[in-house]
């Protein structure tokens, strides 16, 4: 477990540079990341020392975390928190939180509590230490990988002429669970909330829900208003899925498009203008590569072949980016920017998505899962990269 | 439509009640609520006006709001908001925003935005409304609680020796699913995470997660420490099952429990006794009644029948509570818990969720979702509400 109580040491190292006194973390992914247990606790980092505050359940944060138990408080609290502070001789300074994602009532309370510190977001640097995988976490978002996998060959086993999105739905969804998926997904974002997935077809490919610039589904209802609706596939309709997974915490994204029955010569080579473009953003995706430029070489990629307009979507829907960090969050930094300086780091895992949107044809889309390598990006599914004719 | 635009027109009065100048709602289902469209955007709110600020998807939400056109503001941002109070001579005052829910960053930009104004939580007064439902409300609700029913089918039909929990759960989820359950549900306490719904079998049914004392599961791995596990269902098991399902944005909460072959004269005294504490508590709950005396109905009962030591649980994973209010959060007030003056409305829906653990006959639990009217309680369920050997 050494590998893993060296995150904490990172950590530490970060306070110290960025002059924080003490991060407080309650996030369960953060907490998770950082000690092996999800439990409801309070992670108190110093640059000195580390102190795991575990409100319930404490026999199985023993079972699972790799923190030594005589760095863990039972009960532990925010009161008892600060009370472990003032012994470290902490009693002001800067206080950093995970600002993005607790919320404003908590906030309140802590610079109540707190008051002699200030508040410092520390979100980003948690998030640029989880950004860089270890061996152990790739094998969990590989394994995830299998998952969506096998949700692909239900497709191909199911998909029939007449059944409904939400019936084609199930059966992915079925099968990722039978194959271990965790049920359910974790996003950063405050209010993101989309039902197990994006699943869409025929006229619905065109039209885009409001939580990310592309192919949603409109859902069941406007109540959860992204993913399957209860539209019936007909033959020649194309289906596109994005239904991701989730493996002990690590999250897989992957799309695949299909056609029930035979495309039509305008959708393969839509289909094949985009498997280009996909190919080419692979190809420039390597460790200290600036984000701009691989999603340059997309773009170019898509003018050379003739399809900017349809590239990322239809005006005004068009996204603006080719891909985004995956790990203990189904979306994580670093986001493909068009125009990001940002250089990929080495073991990054990152998914390259595009999708064309033709105003005739339909859209197309494929999403890949991939390790940041300094040789290159390795993909981390054996799902084909076909369009599949069903 | 007009009886949903009443909605707003409420809100107005409270706002007016607690001197608040606007108030910004933004959680999707707080929206949804008032307007009819959870997609991306902005509810303001003041004692004399209000304005939808849409920040995209404008098709579905023209489609989908009862709230005039001319109300719409596209696309609308918090800028937008700003601008749009100063014609209407609000430069300054109160300003309601949902401080339990919105992230910190998010509340430090507003107070910068809104630098003339304190901002107060509006939060309570939105569940408070939220509480009574509609009839449309109860009819989505209900419809929610057939979708249940039709899991627990699928349990009588597929529960067998050999399989797992989380194979068990696959077919509840299934059946739950291709009913027209949105896939996800909604809560809305920060980080609560817990996989599709708790099942828990044999010895699990004495591990209590740390999300809730009740019955939770261990989950699949720490990451997601609730629902499922791979554990082997034997003869002999009970098998408590408690996930939930959503229609349109509605939500249903039921428990059942299991046994696998012959329950044993233990199991049995255990449940019959579970069923009579229910029936006690179902009687008890009516418009006006207060939480408390609900509350001690049950726990009186527990006493009368010698089951008090097991009643919620064995010490110290106790819960305090026999119920909660559901809707558009799978969680909402009115909690029932212990010693709460609260008296109930009309129109409430409320769980009724008791369960008793025995340290040698392990847990039985029942779990039901209720209206509250003058008369009394209905159960919006029609599973029935026995133990069921299978």
């Amino acid at each position: 477990m050494s590998g893993k109580t060296q995150r904490i040491t990172a950590l530490q190292q970060k306070l110290v540079e960025m002059d924080i006194d003490a991060a407080i973390l309650v996030l369960s992914r953060d907490v998770f990341y950082y000690t092996g247990t999800s439990q409801p606790s309070i992670l108190l980092v110093t640059p000195a020392d580390y102190r795991l505050f575990v409100r319930r359940a404490l026999p199985f944060v023993l079972a699972e975390t790799w923190v030594d138990p005589g760095r863990i408080v039972y009960p532990g609290d925010f009161k008892e928190v600060l009370a472990g502070l003032k012994p470290a001789g902490i009693v002001r300074g800067r206080l950093g939180l995970e600002l993005d994602v607790i919320p404003a009532s908590l906030y309140l309370r802590l610079v109540r509590m707190f008051s002699e510190f200030e508040p410092v977001n520390i979100s980003d640097q948690i998030l640029r230490q989880r950004m860089r995988k270890d061996t152990g976490e790739v094998e969990l978002i590989r394994a995830a990988g299998g998952m969506v996998t096998r949700g692909h060959q239900r497709v191909l086993e199911s998909l029939r002429e007449g059944m409904t999105e939400l019936e084609l739905a199930a059966e992915v969804e079925d099968a990722h669970r039978r194959a271990g998926h965790e049920g359910a997904f974790a996003m950063r974002n405050f209010d993101f909330f989309m039902s197990r997935g994006p699943l869409s077809s025929g006229e619905n490919l065109f039209r885009v829900s409001g939580f990310a610039n592309t192919i949603t589904g409109v859902g069941l209802s406007p109540a959860m208003p992204a993913g399957p609706s209860r539209r019936v596939i007909e033959k020649g309709d194309t289906v596109i899925i994005d239904i991701p997974t989730c493996c002990q915490g690590y999250h897989f994204d992957e799309t695949r498009t299909y056609v029930l029955g035979r495309a039509s010569g305008g959708v393969r080579a839509l289909y094949s203008a985009l498997r280009e473009i996909s190919d080419q953003a692979a190809g420039a995706l390597k460790a200290g590569a600036r984000v701009k430029d691989v999603y340059d070489t997309a773009s170019t990629c898509a003018s050379r072949l003739g399809v900017s307009d349809y590239f990322l979507g239809l005006a005004p829907n068009k996204a603006n980016f080719i891909g985004h960090g995956i790990g203990l969050e189904l979306n994580e930094p670093p986001v493909l920017f068009a125009g990001s300086d940002f250089e990929l780091p080495e073991s990054t895992v990152t998914t390259i998505e595009i999708h064309l949107t033709h105003p005739e044809h339909g859209a197309v889309k494929l999403e890949d899962t991939v390790l940041v390598t300094d040789a290159g990006c390795e993909f981390l599914s054996s799902t084909p990269r076909e369009l599949f004719e069903v």
